[in-house]
This record gives structure tokens, C-alpha cells and sequence, in this order.
């Protein structure tokens, strides 16, 4: 089996270094030979000398997808648009493609899988969400007898690791931030990774694998943790719980939830154990019941991980069997169909509010009444004296929708002081037995 | 696809009930329609009315081995002996196999994965280690580019609730143990659970899978949770660890040791986190640095979700490829060999020590003495007076092999009292981080 990598950043260049490394421990797993033939990449002198024996380095990723002796292209350069029409010429040469790029996935996840059908090949891409979690796999193959109705989890590294620092060192966001650049978490520009983005790709694919509907990035709603404050962390750990970035993608009453939102998950759950720039993902499923899975979600190393089993992948199936291209995104193709969106508006969560007052005479009462007027009620409320004449209000509710709390949000502004607004996160319920 | 069921107890009949009721479910992961069209059973009467129309119910599990209809044979009569025959039987007769049965495949798994390999047909178990968890698939398939070194995990749900029970009510063994009669977590007779020989069958099966050497059921040293301690329990707790019927397979210097043993387990780990009859396992791999993974470990509809994804995976492959049978096991069979065995006397682990003592009088100083005489170190020592005239004397070690500190516990017993002995538990370290 003949394979030709487009790029050569981080990622590829431990994908093809781990080949070489461990190329004793592949060959145990598969009957057929791999051989990487050709790298593309801009820095063709700087890749010479770590790429196999006999492997071609080219500055055209186009030589690559047309080159007819390849069988599998492995596409890592990253981006959108060039990467989109590389991944389809490669599809429509019949050729294999394992990716590692969400981003084009939840764009254009559609378009790709479609033409994989048409052309009877595979698309791969366990690398693309929570590299050292098996979560594609899971879905597509180990929950394929069951109706799956959540998928929650922390995708995204590094605003764990921001999150994680400013909880347990006490940080403040911008220093945690740095912090992450400093340590190579984050990027020079992260907004891809504060703002949600990059989680709101990935729960894009999960909500595709796990409710057999088409890949659908719009649908995601997504909020980051940009400028999350030290006060709401350090309340949320009083109160029990850890303040996270979290993604769900839910079934209810045959309507899907997908979002991605900085959230207060319950201390003793598995999810608050994810600290640091790990991830985590919790399944529910009618037959398994509820499961939980952790492990990196991202590094070169560990994306070569990923990429290599779905390249033995390919290599088990020697021959291509009908089923190639039909189960790329774990549903037969004919019968993923879309499903109603839920909007925010409807969907019903408990919240966490806190409301900073400058003057604290009734306040409590005050929140209390406008709450209580608009028929939501609470588990919790209470009052922080802050430092000078500010007084923090902070209420827990019960579940209600987004909608009727909105409404009564300009009633809570008011309260407040001038220079500051109303802060609200959705909080996860503790995880309930589930009834198999 | 045409299926014949060996069995129909709990596991057997909730397969085959949730085949039928997730029917669509299944429909939409395959191309190839699936029928189940035998079942056997000692009970025909009872089960007629519970499966699916026009499947046959026999008497006979030769009947449905021999039934040339059958491309695939799920096997859930339990047993050793009879099951083997049976799955030898339906190998020979050139169908695939489907078992949740422990105990045969650590017993006999070797002679059934080389009839396997020479008829060219699958055998798959996913329901037979941790149901919830697709322990196998993952080790099998998502770990196949890693030198995994490390499987670490709680596989016994039995011994994980009474060893919880134990923990959080403050109950004794024996009423743990007879709660767990009483709620459906132990049998009748328990030893299979509480001897540990069902997560030794278990980590057996694992270790084949992760190091690529034979099923070795008797290279498992294993040991079981009868008549733990509450002291041990609640000293372990203050100590900041909790105690877990913990199963290993390890890889050091190409050396394998396999052993099911009570175990500290530090409380902040993830695998404390597994509580009641649940399972975790932690993997360690040289690419994807360390996962865990966490799930129900037993319960009908559970397994059903397991076998029914093997079924799945199966009517997938609709056209056998060159691969069917060679890796069942994960490996190429060629290359699957035996690796050393590590004995426990041999395996280096940090140790807890309890001795009870009737005379208190110059016990620590003496208790040091012995152990610094063998050059032992200690991480911590300390004193609890019990109630009368006895004594608690509790160490824990640094890293010694177990035969250095099993030479000493003949001088250790004569410091304790007449009616007690020695307590020694391993302690897990704490995950360190990988280097990756």
C-alpha cells in the first residue's frame, strides 16, 4: 500500500518519524507492506533526511493526489480551502484519505463524504477530535448498536489547560494565557481555541457520528472563554463545582442539541478530573449506558497515533469489500438524514447567574422577586461582599430554558452596577444512574 | 447475514431482545440484513415468543453449529468445556464466532484463534472483557502503531462494589458481600468474582492483545479481596488511597507480568474515581501517552451493545478479505510469541505493611531495624493504637522487588501477635507523567 502525505508541520513529521520508529510494531499488525512514498511540502531541504528510504519529497501537493502509484493520502496541511480541493482530487483519483483537519471536516465534511461514497473509498480521520481517544471509532463501530443521546466533553486543550491554571493556581485569564503560549498550548493568535471554534468543529463531526446526521458546523452554538473571571471560578469551586469549556451534542425528543460553552461541571464528576490540556469525553447510550474516556487531545505524537491505526485500518482491508466509502461516517450514507436543530432558546439547563451590585440594600430580594415573577425557580442563592461597596449576587437555578431566562436578563442588568454586566453559564447536572 | 444463538440466559436473551427492538438502529449501520435464525436453549418453551419471527428454537447447539445456513454463531452458554467443543466445532465448520466467554478464550484461546486463522474466519469478543469499554477494539485496532507497556484497570464489577460498599457505608466484607447477593452483584457462589479468577481471565486475554504473545491464563498471579480488612480500607483511605481489586499487564525490559491483586490505588487517580460495580482501565503507549477508560463492566443489555457491535462489524466485512481470522488477536499471527514471564517475586512495587502487635513497647524501632537490615526503605511509618492492648504498625515502601520483601516477613510475623499475621498489599504509584 502506497501512501503520500501532504505537508510536513508537526503533525506529519511525527506521523512519518513514528512510521519509521515503530515500523517493526506495524508490521505485526498488518499482512500488507506500507510504504510512504512521497511527502509534499514547502521545506523540501529541511524534510530530506526524515522521510523513509526512497520516499519522494515534492513541493507540490497536486504531483501527490494525482500520482497514480498512491493508494492513501494522509492530507495535514491544514486549512480550509486548499486542503478541501486536494482531499476531493484525491477522493476522485480513488485514492484513500486519512485527515487530521476539523476544520475541513465540519466545512465541508458533507461534500467529502458524499464523493468518498460515490467513489467508493475510505475517509479516516480519528485524528481530528481527542487524538488519544478513540472516540471516532467508538462511534462509528463499538456504539453501533445503540441509540447514542449524549455526547459531553472537553475537546479543546487548550482552554483546559487556561482553565485548569487559572482554578488550581489561581491565575487570571490573560496570564494563563501567556502561560499556554509560553508552554507551546496555545498559539500566537488563539483565538481558534478561546473562542470555541476549534470544539465547535469537532462536536460538529461527534454529533454526525453519534445521531447519524449530516456534518453541520451552523448548527453548532458556540461561546469561549475569553475574559472568564477569577471570581465565577473561584464561586464555582466553593459551590462544588469546576468551571469548563464543554461540548455536547444531545438528542431530545428527536431534536439536537450541539454547543460548545464555558459550563460549571460538578467537582466529583469524571469530567472535572480533566485538568491540564487533556481531554475528556462522557457517552450515553441506550444499551452501554454511560461511559467515559480520557486521554490527550493533541500533540504531534499522539495525532500519529490516531493517523497510523486508521492507515492499518486500511491496510487490514487488503481488498476494498462493498462497504467501502458507505460507512465513512458510521451510518449508511442513505440514511443520514438531518434532524430538527434545537435553538438555545429552547433548550432548558440549569444556570449559574452572578449579578455585581454596587449597592447591596434588597438586593437579594430584589433578585429573588424578578425570578420568581418569571416562574424559575432556584436551587441556591447568595451573597458575596466583595472588596469596597460591591456586593456579588450569585443564584444557581433550576432547569430552565434559555429563553425565559433571557427575557428577564434587562430586569438583572439593572441591578447591577454600571460598569458590569449579569455573567451566566449553563451548569451540567450531576450524571444520574442510567436506567438500562 | 444468517446468525444462530448458543444460549439464551440473561446475556443471550437481552441480545437478542435488543436486536429486535434497535432493529432500525442496526439497519442504518449495515448494508447486509441480519437475521437471527436459531437459538438453543435447554428452556424452548420459555423462550418461544422472545425471538425474532421465523427463528428456529433447538434444543440442540449442534444443531445450530452444524446448520450450514449459519455464517455466524454467537455463543453464550457459559462453561468451559462444552463451550470450547461447540466453537471449535463451529470454527471447523467455517463460521464465524462471536463470544462473550471468558473463561474459554483464557483457557483455551490459543487453540481457538489457530483454528481461527487456518479456517480464515473472526473471532470476536468484545463482550468478554469490560462490556461497556471497547477495551479490545481499542487495543486491537486504535493502539495498533504503539508499543502499549501498560494496562492497568478494575474488571471486576463484584469486587468493585463490595470493596466501595466496603469503603463508603463502612461495611464489613461479609456484609458487603451479602448485599451484593442480595442486589444481583455476586452469585451464589461468588469465588469466581472474589478469588479474582475472573479479572485474571480478563488481564489474560488483555495482555495478549496488548503485548502480541499467546492467551497465558496460568502466567496470571492473581489473588482475590475474601476477607480484606476494614482497618486496611479506612488506613489506606487516611493515607490518601483507597483500596481496588486491581488487574496488570506490563511490559518491562520484554518481560511480561500479569497479576490481579487488592491494591492502592491513590485516591486523586482516575481509576479511584471507579466506584460500584463499575470498570476502568488506564493505558500506557508510547505514542498516545496514557488513557483511561471507564464503563459498566457486566449486565445483559450491557453485553448485548458489545456482541450486537461485533455483529455489526461482521455483517460490515460483507465480503470476507484475505485478513478474516489473522487478527483476532490484534496481531499477525505469525508474529504472536511468547515473551517472559515476569514472576512476582521478580516485579518491583511500592508495598503497604500492617502488622498488629499485642506489646507496643520499642515495636517501630523494631520494625525499622528489620526493614533497613534488608535495605528497605520506607516512604512512610507510623503507629495506631487499636482498641485494648493491640497495635497497628503500617509502612509503606519505596520500590523492592517482592521476593526481598518476602524474605523478611518471617521476622515481621514474630513482632505481631499470635492470632494475627502480616497484611501486604502492592500500592500503585502515581501516574507519573509520559514522556511522548
Amino acid at each position: 500500500m502506497k501512501v503520500g502525505v501532504l505537508g510536513f508541520g508537526t503533525v506529519a513529521a511525527a506521523t512519518v518519524q513514528k512510521f519509521i520508529e515503530n515500523r517493526e510494531v506495524i508490521a505485526t499488525k498488518t499482512s500488507t507492506e506500507i510504504d510512504i512514498v512521497a511527502v509534499a511540502t514547502r521545506s523540501v531541504a529541511r524534510t530530506a533526511g526524515h522521510v523513509p528510504q526512497g520516499c519522494e519529497i515534492s513541493a507540490d501537493c497536486w504531483e501527490v493526489v494525482n500520482d497514480s502509484r498512491i493508494d492513501v493520502v494522509i492530507e495535514l496541511i491544514g486549512g480550509v480551502e486548499a486542503a478541501r480541493e486536494l482531499v476531493l482530487r484525491a477522493i476522485a483519483n480513488g485514492k484513500h484519505v486519512i485527515t487530521a483537519n476539523k476544520a475541513l471536516l465540519a466545512m465541508h465534511g458533507e461534500e467529502i463524504m458524499q464523493l468518498a461514497e460515490q467513489r467508493r473509498v475510505c475517509v479516516l480521520f480519528e485524528g481530528a477530535v481527542a487524538v488519544s481517544i478513540p472516540i471516532v471509532k467508538t462511534l462509528k463501530e463499538s456504539a453501533a448498536a445503540n441509540r447514542v443521546t449524549s455526547v459531553v466533553g472537553i475537546l479543546n486543550g487548550t482552554s483546559n489547560y487556561i482553565l485548569s491554571r487559572m482554578s488550581e493556581q489561581g491565575a487570571s485569564f490573560s496570564d494563563a494565557l501567556a502561560d499556554a503560549q509560553k508552554k507551546g498550548y496555545a498559539e500566537a493568535d488563539p483565538s481558534m481555541d478561546i473562542e470555541g471554534i476549534d470544539a465547535a468543529h469537532k462536536i460538529a463531526l461527534l454529533s454526525s457520528l453519534a445521531f447519524g446526521v449530516p456534518v453541520d458546523f451552523e448548527a453548532v452554538q458556540y461561546r469561549g472563554i475569553t475574559g472568564i473571571a477569577r471570581e465565577d471560578i473561584d464561586i464555582a469551586n466553593e459551590m462544588g463545582y469546576v468551571l469548563r469549556l464543554i461540548a455536547r451534542a444531545q438528542l431530545q425528543d428527536n431534536c439536537i442539541y450541539t454547543s460548545v460553552a464555558p459550563t460549571l461541571v460538578p467537582a466529583s464528576s469524571m469530567l472535572a478530573q480533566v485538568r491540564s490540556s487533556m481531554n475528556g469525553i462522557e457517552l450515553v447510550g441506550d444499551l452501554f449506558g454511560r461511559a467515559f474516556f480520557y486521554g490527550s487531545g493533541a500533540g504531534g505524537v499522539q495525532t500519529a497515533s490516531a493517523i497510523l491505526a486508521d492507515l492499518i485500518e486500511l491496510a487490514r482491508r487488503e481488498k476494498d469489500g462493498e462497504c467501502a466509502g458507505a460507512f465513512n461516517m458510521g451510518f449508511r450514507r442513505t440514511t443520514i438524514e438531518r434532524k430538527e436543530t434545537m435553538h438555545t432558546d429552547d433548550h432548558s439547563s440549569r444556570f449559574y447567574l452572578r449579578m455585581r451590585c454596587e449597592d447591596a440594600v434588597g438586593v437579594l430580594a430584589n433578585v429573588s422577586a424578578i425570578l420568581a415573577g418569571a416562574d424559575i425557580s432556584l436551587s441556591r442563592l447568595c451573597q458575596n461582599d466583595g472588596v469596597g461597596a460591591v456586593t456579588d449576587v450569585v443564584a444557581v437555578t433550576h432547569a430552565v430554558s434559555w429563553r425565559r431566562l433571557r427575557s428577564i436578563l434587562p430586569k438583572l442588568q439593572r441591578l447591577t452596577g454600571r460598569d458590569y454586566g449579569v455573567v451566566v453559564y449553563p451548569v451540567l447536572d450531576e450524571p444520574t444512574e442510567v436506567k438500562v
